[in-house]
């Protein structure tokens, strides 16, 4: 079958997995890592789902300049100039923004998918004809396009969208009107959530013409689209660096989500179930690994459990443990650390690396 | 003060230290590790104690062919001859024999003290001065003489003697006779004897003459006493290692205690209390190991613990631990093992071992 060539696809790939430490550091963050035992990292599953759709010279990488050999180490024969360097973090607004401008100069016509290279899609027959459908109505409606998981728990990680099930698009009634975005619930509210139905998680992956997304920005973040529609004719020349890194910076940090889709009034959601997980927490990974008689999950080729259950064990290969006695934990013996954490209290690795930074030093994150 | 030229030591250091695996290691079992954390090591700790009693020359440490290299390495100066290599496992019994002929050889006078070297004794003057009067009563009187802990608790670890407070030698009415030595005791029988008040924790240490020693080797263990004394003439010379490698092979293997002193009617003991342990396993170590607050237990110069308790927390140096909602614990990350074992289950380490040498190979032993 022969990909759209209008079909382009954004991954964002810049984020630091600073809850997956210590397996994911600094110099080599979660997303590059084969974080499922899966033997590809996220980024490479992303991307190898992505080709699919899209032509390869369509799909762009948004990065950091710290992780560019780590993307063309990953990703065999993508070109050099499909990877966008983020001069600093701006949060995802100025991201996509800086990835359209560049797309523009390619193809005015295109129909993007906008995607984090960190999460985890399992029944990808389903993700991809979801895709699939939703560039058809993206090319054919001004409208701005997120997907939404049905919840299948009341979970207080993930921020949720309301649609409005009596409200979808003509064209394809799947496609329904977006009544709100919320953020991260507490317990009562997520179980409110769930139990109203027309809650769904918010999964970060987008789908829109360049001409909506492009026109969204223009009304909603024109500071922003403005700066960067000024080096519109600079893109793909030498002159892009430079004006990237100058304009970056000065850049306010903002989320597509708060920035755009908060606001916009043209905003469809198709709810879906793919098998999806931001694979956000270590407990989150936990769900999706599989799991022994035990129901210890564990990455490594030399561990050995006793009377131990419910565990998330990840050893590197060339070290062996042994553990005894261990329940509802998080083992991970990663390079130059080591790190032993209930499950439950997962939310305090944030601070262990806080505190880690300030008493041990750079070399442990 | 000038050390008298007949005291002798021999400093036993050829055990495998399985139970402080992953610490204690095949090539570099536990009396070669700064297992407390003082900067010397088991045996360093023994050497230099007895060396405020012999001179120098006069202490000998039997070990096997594997450890030289680490004995020279870490008693420095240490004369090569001093450093007995048993070919072959053979308990203590042997060991013991070896030792005193090649004694004899030097110093027909000689008397000798036998020591572990992987205890722990941590009141070294009154130790020191229970040795220094042992020594004379060895030397006075034909008696083999054991050092006897008062116990604290009924630990079930170690083995009894029993003595009879109502003889005791002439010369020195402490020291007391012998009525028995009993193997570990379950816990009902531990508490019975530290109740009866006459019982003793035994550690191991020997004070006697060669003369007495070697015929009570004579009568008690003739065909091991006179496979040694067939080569009383190589010792000290090119045959020595060629006869001990032949000699040593055939010999039963037997403990000083079973062999010797359960037999023997000149046994006496002398009750003290000098800080000993054998820190024969992680809990015994964790007894005598200083704790923080929170009763942890720490070596490692980067271990950081939150919400744990009561834990024996060892790393390699070059690595960093975070440790959180842990209590009750063994953990020890060393080169290529990481061991997390509830202390109560410690016990559990030698199936560890066996396991591993079939699942996983020599090279994690």
């Amino acid at each position: 079958m022969e990909l759209n060539k209008d079909n382009y696809c954004v991954i964002m790939a810049g984020g630091i997995g600073s809850r997956f430490w210590p397996m994911s550091r600094t110099d080599r963050p979660k997303q590059f890592l084969d974080v499922m035992g899966f033997g590809e990292s996220l980024l490479q599953m992303t991307y190898h789902r992505f080709e699919k759709i899209c032509p390869k010279d369509n799909i762009y990488i948004v990065t950091s300049e710290l992780y560019r050999n780590i993307v063309i180490e990953q990703l065999d024969g993508i070109r050099e100039d499909r990877i966008l360097c983020e001069p600093a973090r701006r949060n995802t607004a100025p991201c996509i923004t800086y990835a359209n401008f560049r797309i523009l100069k390619d193809n005015p016509n295109a129909n993007i998918i906008v995607a984090p290279s960190d999460h985890l899609i399992l029944k990808e027959d389903i993700f991809l004809s979801i895709i699939q459908k939703a560039l058809k109505v993206a090319k054919e409606n001004d409208i701005l396009i997120t997907l939404g998981i049905r919840p299948s728990y009341p979970n207080t990680g993930y921020g949720y969208i309301q649609f409005d099930n009596t409200d979808g698009l003509k064209s394809d009634i799947e496609f329904k009107k977006v009544k709100l975005f919320t953020e991260k619930p507490n317990k009562e509210m997520a179980q409110m959530f769930i139990d109203s139905g027309d809650f769904l998680w918010n999964a970060g992956i987008f789908v829109w013409s360049l001409h909506s997304i492009n026109k969204a920005l223009n009304d909603l973040l024109p500071e922003i689209y403005n700066a960067f529609s000024q080096g519109k004719d600079l893109m793909g020349t030498d002159k892009e660096i430079e004006f990237i890194n100058e304009t970056y910076t000065s850049c306010q940090s903002i989320s597509i989500d708060y920035g755009v889709m908060e606001k916009a009034s043209n905003v469809y959601v198709m709810p879906s179930d793919f098998g999806w997980s931001d694979v956000g927490t270590w407990k989150a990974l936990y769900e999706v690994r599989g799991k022994d008689d035990n129901g210890n999950s564990t990455i490594g080729k030399n561990v050995m459990t006793y009377s131990s259950t419910n565990n998330v064990i990840t050893i590197d290969d060339n070290k062996l443990a042994v553990i005894q006695g261990l329940d509802d934990y998080i083992v991970v013996d990663s390079k130059n650390v080591l790190l032993i954490c209930k499950k439950d209290e997962e939310q305090r690795v944030k601070q262990f690396l806080t505190d880690v930074e300030v008493q041990k030093g750079k070399e442990y994150l």
